[in-house]
Protein backbone atom coordinates (compact mmCIF):
# COMPACT_ATOMS: atom_id res chain seq x y z
CA UNK A 1 0.00 0.00 0.00
CA UNK A 2 0.82 3.63 -0.20
CA UNK A 3 -0.15 6.99 1.82
CA UNK A 4 -2.40 8.97 0.11
CA UNK A 5 -1.34 11.67 1.34
CA UNK A 6 1.82 12.78 3.41
CA UNK A 7 2.48 15.11 6.21
CA UNK A 8 5.96 16.19 7.55
CA UNK A 9 6.09 15.70 11.17
CA UNK A 10 8.54 17.07 14.08
CA UNK A 11 9.55 15.63 17.43
CA UNK A 12 11.46 18.17 19.12
CA UNK A 13 11.99 19.56 22.93
CA UNK A 14 14.22 18.39 25.63
CA UNK A 15 11.95 15.15 26.67
CA UNK A 16 12.55 10.90 26.22
CA UNK A 17 10.40 10.10 23.87
CA UNK A 18 11.51 11.81 20.37
CA UNK A 19 13.76 8.77 18.83
CA UNK A 20 11.37 6.35 20.24
CA UNK A 21 8.19 8.37 18.99
CA UNK A 22 9.49 7.83 15.10
CA UNK A 23 10.48 4.57 16.07
CA UNK A 24 6.85 3.31 16.99
CA UNK A 25 5.65 5.40 13.64
CA UNK A 26 7.98 3.01 11.79
CA UNK A 27 6.45 -0.26 13.59
CA UNK A 28 3.08 0.74 12.99
CA UNK A 29 3.62 1.83 9.33
CA UNK A 30 5.46 -1.14 8.45
CA UNK A 31 2.68 -3.29 10.49
CA UNK A 32 0.40 -1.97 7.43
CA UNK A 33 2.76 -2.60 4.85
CA UNK A 34 4.48 1.05 4.46
CA UNK A 35 7.93 0.82 3.62
CA UNK A 36 10.13 2.71 6.00
CA UNK A 37 13.44 4.50 6.06
CA UNK A 38 14.76 5.61 9.45
CA UNK A 39 17.88 7.81 8.49
CA UNK A 40 20.26 8.77 11.45
CA UNK A 41 21.93 11.62 11.79
CA UNK A 42 25.21 11.82 14.63
CA UNK A 43 24.18 8.64 15.67
CA UNK A 44 27.43 6.29 14.90
CA UNK A 45 27.00 4.10 17.95
CA UNK A 46 25.56 1.07 18.74
CA UNK A 47 24.34 -0.95 17.60
CA UNK A 48 21.12 -0.08 19.51
CA UNK A 49 17.90 -2.19 19.94
CA UNK A 50 16.91 -0.47 17.01
CA UNK A 51 19.61 -1.59 14.86
CA UNK A 52 19.39 -5.13 16.23
CA UNK A 53 15.48 -5.85 15.34
CA UNK A 54 15.61 -4.27 11.46
CA UNK A 55 16.49 -7.73 10.29
CA UNK A 56 12.96 -8.91 11.41
CA UNK A 57 11.02 -6.45 10.10
CA UNK A 58 12.78 -6.44 6.64
CA UNK A 59 12.49 -5.76 3.84
CA UNK A 60 9.89 -2.95 4.88
CA UNK A 61 12.36 -1.23 7.43
CA UNK A 62 15.63 0.03 6.90
CA UNK A 63 17.65 1.84 9.40
CA UNK A 64 20.89 3.75 8.04
CA UNK A 65 23.10 5.15 10.89
CA UNK A 66 25.53 8.16 9.88
CA UNK A 67 28.10 10.00 11.98
CA UNK A 68 30.97 9.14 14.10
CA UNK A 69 30.83 6.61 16.85
CA UNK A 70 31.41 9.08 19.84
CA UNK A 71 29.36 11.88 20.10
CA UNK A 72 29.64 15.73 17.95
CA UNK A 73 33.53 16.48 19.00
CA UNK A 74 32.17 20.36 19.55
CA UNK A 75 35.38 22.03 19.75
CA UNK A 76 35.67 21.02 16.44
CA UNK A 77 32.90 20.72 14.35
CA UNK A 78 34.57 19.94 10.85
CA UNK A 79 34.83 16.47 10.44
CA UNK A 80 31.36 16.05 11.87
CA UNK A 81 30.14 18.69 9.80
CA UNK A 82 31.62 16.76 6.23
CA UNK A 83 30.23 13.74 7.54
CA UNK A 84 26.76 14.98 8.21
CA UNK A 85 27.07 16.97 4.98
CA UNK A 86 27.46 13.76 3.30
CA UNK A 87 24.65 12.18 4.56
CA UNK A 88 22.72 15.08 4.22
CA UNK A 89 22.51 14.55 0.53
CA UNK A 90 22.32 10.92 0.92
CA UNK A 91 18.87 11.65 2.65
CA UNK A 92 17.78 14.00 0.53
CA UNK A 93 18.16 11.18 -2.76
CA UNK A 94 16.87 8.06 -0.20
CA UNK A 95 13.37 10.57 0.36
CA UNK A 96 12.62 11.37 -3.16
CA UNK A 97 13.40 7.57 -4.50
CA UNK A 98 10.04 6.28 -4.19
CA UNK A 99 11.74 3.76 -2.25
CA UNK A 100 9.79 4.70 0.91
CA UNK A 101 6.12 5.86 2.08
CA UNK A 102 7.72 7.05 5.51
CA UNK A 103 10.99 8.59 6.09
CA UNK A 104 12.13 9.69 9.82
CA UNK A 105 15.48 11.94 9.67
CA UNK A 106 16.48 10.90 13.14
CA UNK A 107 18.37 13.80 15.25
CA UNK A 108 18.56 15.88 12.30
CA UNK A 109 17.74 18.78 14.39
CA UNK A 110 20.24 17.88 16.85
CA UNK A 111 22.76 18.18 13.64
CA UNK A 112 21.29 21.59 12.56
CA UNK A 113 22.21 23.04 16.29
CA UNK A 114 25.39 21.86 16.28
CA UNK A 115 25.91 23.82 13.29
CA UNK A 116 26.87 20.04 10.85
CA UNK A 117 24.00 21.12 8.42
CA UNK A 118 22.22 24.22 7.93
CA UNK A 119 18.81 25.46 9.05
CA UNK A 120 18.41 26.21 4.56
CA UNK A 121 19.00 23.00 4.09
CA UNK A 122 16.37 21.47 6.57
CA UNK A 123 14.01 23.68 4.71
CA UNK A 124 14.93 22.49 1.62
CA UNK A 125 14.48 18.85 2.84
CA UNK A 126 11.02 19.19 3.61
CA UNK A 127 10.05 20.55 -0.06
CA UNK A 128 11.50 17.49 -1.58
CA UNK A 129 9.16 15.44 0.31
CA UNK A 130 7.50 13.79 -2.31
CA UNK A 131 3.79 14.21 -2.23
CA UNK A 132 3.24 10.82 -0.76
CA UNK A 133 5.89 10.11 1.02
CA UNK A 134 5.35 10.99 5.18
CA UNK A 135 8.88 12.44 6.49
CA UNK A 136 9.84 12.78 10.48
CA UNK A 137 12.27 15.18 11.85
CA UNK A 138 13.44 14.50 15.71
CA UNK A 139 16.14 15.78 17.65
CA UNK A 140 15.80 18.37 20.18
CA UNK A 141 15.70 22.88 19.29
CA UNK A 142 14.01 22.31 16.44
CA UNK A 143 14.40 26.09 14.62
CA UNK A 144 11.66 27.97 14.42
CA UNK A 145 11.40 27.92 10.65
CA UNK A 146 11.45 24.27 10.46
CA UNK A 147 8.34 24.48 13.16
CA UNK A 148 6.89 26.54 10.58
CA UNK A 149 7.38 24.45 8.00
CA UNK A 150 5.85 21.22 9.33
CA UNK A 151 2.32 20.33 9.11
CA UNK A 152 2.72 18.41 12.87
CA UNK A 153 4.78 19.48 15.72
CA UNK A 154 5.34 18.02 18.88
CA UNK A 155 7.16 19.09 21.73
CA UNK A 156 8.62 16.23 23.87
CA UNK A 157 8.66 18.03 27.59
CA UNK A 158 10.82 16.71 30.46
CA UNK A 159 8.47 16.70 33.50
CA UNK A 160 10.70 14.52 35.73
CA UNK A 161 13.75 12.27 34.15
CA UNK A 162 15.36 9.97 36.00
CA UNK A 163 18.96 10.05 35.24
CA UNK A 164 18.59 12.86 37.58
CA UNK A 165 17.76 10.51 40.01
CA UNK A 166 20.91 8.81 38.92
CA UNK A 167 19.78 5.83 36.93
CA UNK A 168 22.09 5.60 33.94
CA UNK A 169 21.20 5.09 29.74
CA UNK A 170 20.37 1.57 30.03
CA UNK A 171 20.46 -1.51 27.60
CA UNK A 172 17.11 -2.40 26.04
CA UNK A 173 15.29 1.09 27.04
CA UNK A 174 17.44 4.01 26.23
CA UNK A 175 19.68 2.48 23.71
CA UNK B 1 18.97 -10.90 28.60
CA UNK B 2 16.49 -8.69 31.82
CA UNK B 3 17.11 -5.43 33.33
CA UNK B 4 19.24 -5.01 36.34
CA UNK B 5 16.75 -2.18 37.23
CA UNK B 6 13.25 -1.10 36.38
CA UNK B 7 11.54 2.21 36.24
CA UNK B 8 8.01 3.74 36.03
CA UNK B 9 7.86 5.92 32.56
CA UNK B 10 4.61 8.22 31.88
CA UNK B 11 3.53 9.70 28.62
CA UNK B 12 1.41 12.17 28.64
CA UNK B 13 0.06 15.60 27.34
CA UNK B 14 -2.41 16.41 24.42
CA UNK B 15 0.38 15.55 21.73
CA UNK B 16 1.04 13.10 19.54
CA UNK B 17 3.50 10.86 20.04
CA UNK B 18 2.59 8.93 23.43
CA UNK B 19 1.57 5.47 21.96
CA UNK B 20 4.18 5.58 19.22
CA UNK B 21 7.13 6.08 21.78
CA UNK B 22 5.80 3.25 23.75
CA UNK B 23 5.90 1.54 20.79
CA UNK B 24 9.30 2.75 19.76
CA UNK B 25 10.53 2.09 23.39
CA UNK B 26 8.54 -2.10 22.43
CA UNK B 27 10.68 -1.69 19.47
CA UNK B 28 14.24 -1.19 20.98
CA UNK B 29 13.79 -3.83 23.58
CA UNK B 30 12.87 -6.25 21.65
CA UNK B 31 15.83 -5.68 20.02
CA UNK B 32 17.92 -6.24 22.66
CA UNK B 33 16.01 -9.27 23.96
CA UNK B 34 13.38 -8.32 26.54
CA UNK B 35 10.35 -9.69 26.31
CA UNK B 36 7.17 -7.07 25.95
CA UNK B 37 3.55 -6.57 26.72
CA UNK B 38 1.24 -3.50 25.36
CA UNK B 39 -1.57 -3.92 27.26
CA UNK B 40 -4.32 -1.38 26.03
CA UNK B 41 -6.88 0.47 27.92
CA UNK B 42 -9.93 1.48 26.04
CA UNK B 43 -8.71 0.39 22.54
CA UNK B 44 -10.85 -2.05 21.41
CA UNK B 45 -10.94 -1.28 17.95
CA UNK B 46 -8.64 -2.16 14.80
CA UNK B 47 -6.59 -3.86 14.15
CA UNK B 48 -4.17 -1.24 13.56
CA UNK B 49 -0.35 -1.23 12.26
CA UNK B 50 0.86 -2.35 15.81
CA UNK B 51 -1.65 -4.97 16.09
CA UNK B 52 -0.59 -6.69 12.28
CA UNK B 53 3.10 -6.49 12.92
CA UNK B 54 3.12 -8.33 16.08
CA UNK B 55 3.11 -11.48 14.45
CA UNK B 56 6.75 -10.57 12.97
CA UNK B 57 8.20 -9.80 16.85
CA UNK B 58 7.01 -12.82 18.58
CA UNK B 59 7.78 -14.55 20.86
CA UNK B 60 9.16 -11.32 22.25
CA UNK B 61 6.12 -9.19 21.74
CA UNK B 62 2.63 -9.44 22.93
CA UNK B 63 0.06 -6.89 22.35
CA UNK B 64 -3.00 -7.08 24.17
CA UNK B 65 -6.35 -4.65 23.53
CA UNK B 66 -9.45 -4.36 25.60
CA UNK B 67 -12.51 -2.04 25.32
CA UNK B 68 -15.28 -1.76 23.41
CA UNK B 69 -14.59 -1.37 19.71
CA UNK B 70 -16.04 1.98 19.47
CA UNK B 71 -14.83 4.69 21.81
CA UNK B 72 -15.94 5.18 25.05
CA UNK B 73 -19.88 5.88 26.02
CA UNK B 74 -19.27 9.21 28.18
CA UNK B 75 -22.75 8.88 28.69
CA UNK B 76 -22.94 5.81 30.62
CA UNK B 77 -19.51 4.63 31.42
CA UNK B 78 -20.89 1.63 33.39
CA UNK B 79 -20.00 -1.44 30.34
CA UNK B 80 -16.82 0.61 29.76
CA UNK B 81 -15.68 0.49 33.76
CA UNK B 82 -16.63 -2.99 33.91
CA UNK B 83 -14.37 -4.18 31.42
CA UNK B 84 -11.69 -1.64 32.15
CA UNK B 85 -11.70 -3.10 35.48
CA UNK B 86 -11.32 -6.38 34.41
CA UNK B 87 -8.47 -5.43 31.95
CA UNK B 88 -6.97 -4.03 35.14
CA UNK B 89 -6.83 -7.17 36.86
CA UNK B 90 -5.22 -9.09 34.27
CA UNK B 91 -2.73 -5.84 33.84
CA UNK B 92 -1.99 -6.55 37.36
CA UNK B 93 -1.51 -10.31 36.86
CA UNK B 94 0.69 -9.95 34.02
CA UNK B 95 2.68 -7.26 35.32
CA UNK B 96 3.93 -9.27 38.07
CA UNK B 97 3.99 -12.84 36.04
CA UNK B 98 7.55 -12.47 35.41
CA UNK B 99 6.97 -13.21 31.89
CA UNK B 100 7.60 -9.45 30.58
CA UNK B 101 10.58 -7.35 31.34
CA UNK B 102 8.92 -4.11 29.42
CA UNK B 103 5.09 -3.82 30.39
CA UNK B 104 2.80 -0.90 28.94
CA UNK B 105 -0.36 0.10 29.75
CA UNK B 106 -1.51 2.07 26.78
CA UNK B 107 -4.25 4.86 27.69
CA UNK B 108 -4.53 3.74 31.20
CA UNK B 109 -4.68 7.73 32.05
CA UNK B 110 -7.38 8.25 29.68
CA UNK B 111 -9.06 4.78 31.12
CA UNK B 112 -8.32 6.53 34.51
CA UNK B 113 -9.50 10.15 33.54
CA UNK B 114 -12.92 8.75 32.16
CA UNK B 115 -13.40 7.27 35.82
CA UNK B 116 -13.01 3.73 34.60
CA UNK B 117 -10.60 3.23 36.89
CA UNK B 118 -9.66 5.26 39.91
CA UNK B 119 -6.60 6.86 40.01
CA UNK B 120 -5.66 5.20 43.41
CA UNK B 121 -5.78 1.76 41.17
CA UNK B 122 -3.54 3.19 39.04
CA UNK B 123 -0.94 4.12 42.01
CA UNK B 124 -1.55 0.20 43.38
CA UNK B 125 -0.25 -0.90 39.92
CA UNK B 126 2.81 1.55 40.13
CA UNK B 127 3.53 0.24 43.21
CA UNK B 128 3.03 -3.53 42.22
CA UNK B 129 6.05 -3.13 39.76
CA UNK B 130 8.82 -5.79 39.90
CA UNK B 131 12.05 -4.01 40.60
CA UNK B 132 13.27 -5.58 37.59
CA UNK B 133 10.39 -4.93 34.92
CA UNK B 134 9.63 -1.26 33.23
CA UNK B 135 6.59 -0.11 33.65
CA UNK B 136 5.26 2.42 30.96
CA UNK B 137 2.02 4.45 31.20
CA UNK B 138 0.37 6.10 28.87
CA UNK B 139 -2.77 8.95 27.55
CA UNK B 140 -3.13 12.44 28.36
CA UNK B 141 -4.14 14.03 31.25
CA UNK B 142 -2.00 11.96 33.49
CA UNK B 143 -3.01 12.77 37.45
CA UNK B 144 -0.32 14.29 39.62
CA UNK B 145 -0.26 11.42 41.83
CA UNK B 146 0.63 9.29 38.83
CA UNK B 147 3.16 11.95 38.01
CA UNK B 148 4.73 11.75 41.39
CA UNK B 149 5.05 8.30 41.35
CA UNK B 150 6.77 7.91 38.47
CA UNK B 151 10.41 8.17 38.14
CA UNK B 152 9.66 9.41 34.53
CA UNK B 153 7.37 11.83 33.18
CA UNK B 154 7.50 13.59 29.80
CA UNK B 155 4.70 15.70 28.44
CA UNK B 156 3.72 15.17 25.00
CA UNK B 157 2.94 19.19 23.82
CA UNK B 158 0.77 19.83 20.86
CA UNK B 159 2.55 22.45 19.18
CA UNK B 160 1.07 22.31 15.85
CA UNK B 161 -1.52 19.43 14.31
CA UNK B 162 -2.64 18.34 10.57
CA UNK B 163 -6.09 17.58 11.86
CA UNK B 164 -6.76 21.18 12.16
CA UNK B 165 -5.86 21.44 8.57
CA UNK B 166 -8.01 18.82 7.89
CA UNK B 167 -6.10 15.98 7.54
CA UNK B 168 -7.78 12.75 8.75
CA UNK B 169 -6.90 10.03 10.79
CA UNK B 170 -4.35 8.08 8.15
CA UNK B 171 -3.91 4.37 8.27
CA UNK B 172 -0.22 3.17 8.76
CA UNK B 173 0.13 6.80 10.80
CA UNK B 174 -2.06 7.40 13.24
CA UNK B 175 -3.85 3.45 13.01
Amino acid sequence: MALERGCTQVYTGNGKGKTTAALGLALRAVGRGLKVCVFQFIKGGGPYGEHLIAGKLAPLFTIIQTGQPGWVNTKDISADRRIAQEALVRAGKLLTSGDYDLFICDEINGAAGFGLIDVEQVLELIRMRPEKVELVLTGRNAHELVIEAADLVTEMREIKHYYKAGVPARTGIEM
